[in-house]
């Protein structure tokens, strides 16, 4: 059940209609392992400058998660984002955005990481996705890919290379879109299927999320939530999530997804109560069977009825 | 299990960026009366002109659709809408309205139809919808309204009058934003029921369906298509399959109502295949229990497997 996680660890700078954060702890990777260490412990590839706090560090080697293929360079800076969020809470501006220690990030996958089963690939570099799988003696028996559109925009033929190295391909709606070229989403999935992975899944943020696998579909919504604080990293968390769910289970059956989808939308859920990652960190585990108690009142029909 | 369907019967001429229709039998009566006839005998009230195709009522008579509330004014022009989709079929144009004999529209209830059970107000003027209600000398089980943006623009005191006489209310979520003044679509159902009905249905085209009642919420998606080639009706469509499948089974409890809302999806899932009525004419029984099992396995999950 050994669970691989490459991806981003940094600094945001957030702004919402509901307030402003301070330079707070971000980044795909991180999110991820906030999340999927809720399940499984958590073996993380990512690089962090001089300026990434300890206490960072050490809570997450708290939660299990191992930091041996976290590298630090003590004299350069953190990757830095900042962005603004419009009414909607689905469209936000970049204000700001440092590569810094990412310009030039090489992951190396340490021995220890190489009995890897559970491989998640966090939005990243395609190149530097596709090095970690070409790291690994043997492959991992489930490879999942989250992706964003401007990789589509920057570096296309090195994302359909890695897209084609993977299981499980995560996207959101109008990157299914342009990755595809088709404006229907079951035309656009079964377009991505063709390029490798034999799952798509298509995120929709607050309109939930659809499972593709051959001609089958599954749909998991988003709870409707009062308030939505900040979106940032909920579909990392939904990604920590899915992953979790299954290499705790162990399962990769389409059945078991369609659960680890639900385990991640729950997840996501949590997350964009409050800035940050600060929720996920609270979080227990009778909240989590709180909220997927929810789910399931939320979507749960007696067709006997009909 | 006595059903009264109140709403516009008219002529529709659609754009989308798939093609062109004719000038083709549309209205929110008309799609209702099409769909929830596949439950349940319909008592339809309305209007038409000299100029509405006799083969069109004729064809409603077979399908169990009493006509005797349908007032048809000989010398008159029976109502005319036409309108133009944008790409993402979420939105549109309207091109023309010819309002013609829905100007003055009066409807009478028949003395036949004061059995009525379950009554079911289509999207139209508000005044004439309450109208109805006030002629009822039995209130009926169940009152279900549809209404649109539109009256809450010119209507919004009369509109707030008949609101207040139903126990549920279908808006889309733009809709239910506009009457509440609450982005948040759970805080916006909160706001609606206090305006009267005990339940809120908040319709979210290809996004799904939202069932709001007291603290209680449930979520029926949409069925993902390759193809959504006419919207139109769809929103009725979905009414009339609700209200069918409640006055058919005569349940108004909660668990039924989720199980109707799924029924509404389907049938809706059905009506954008094809330009206006075309394809509710087609369907039949095993067809609507095909898409009901799609709908089952679209978010049927295994929460044991958590």
């Amino acid at each position: 059940m050994s669970l691989v996680v490459v991806g981003s660890m940094a600094f945001d700078a957030i702004e919402t209609p509901f307030g402003k954060s301070d330079k707070i702890v971000g980044g795909a990777g991180t999110y991820i392992a906030w999340c999927a260490s809720n399940f499984t412990p958590v073996k993380q590839i990512s690089v962090v400058g001089g300026d990434f706090p300890q206490e960072e560090l050490d809570a997450l080697t708290n939660r299990n998660v191992s930091l041996e293929g976290v590298q630090i360079k003590k004299d350069e800076k953190t990757f830095f984002w900042s962005g603004r969020y419009h009414m909607d809470m689905n469209t936000r501006d970049t204000l700001d955005t440092q590569l810094n220690v990412l310009a030039d990030f090489k992951p190396v996958v340490p021995e220890s990481y190489q009995d890897c089963e559970f491989l998640m690939l966090g939005n990243l570099v395609p190149a530097v996705q596709s090095s970690v799988i070409k790291q690994l003696k043997k492959r991992p028996k489930l490879i999942v890919m989250d992706t964003m559109n401007f990789w589509m925009e920057i570096a296309m033929d090195d994302l359909k290379e890695t897209i084609s190295m993977v299981d499980v391909l995560m996207v959101n709606d109008s990157e299914a879109r342009q990755l595809s070229g088709d404006y229907s989403l079951v035309r656009a999935a079964a377009t991505i299927m063709n390029m490798g992975p034999k799952y798509v899944i298509i995120k929709k943020g607050e309109h939930g999320a659809l499972l593709f696998h051959g001609n089958q579909v599954f749909f998991a919504p988003a709870l409707p939530l009062e308030e939505v604080f900040d979106p940032t990293g909920a579909g990392d968390t939904f990604a920590g999530g899915f992953i979790g769910h299954l290499a705790k289970t162990e399962d990769i059956s389409f059945e078991n997804m369609k659960t680890a989808i639900i385990v991640g939308s729950a997840m996501a859920s949590y997350c964009v109560e409050r800035f940050g990652t600060e929720r996920l960190r609270q979080i227990t585990k009778p909240d989590i069977d709180a909220r997927l108690a929810e789910f399931v009142q939320l979507v749960n029909f007696d067709i006997a009825l009909v």
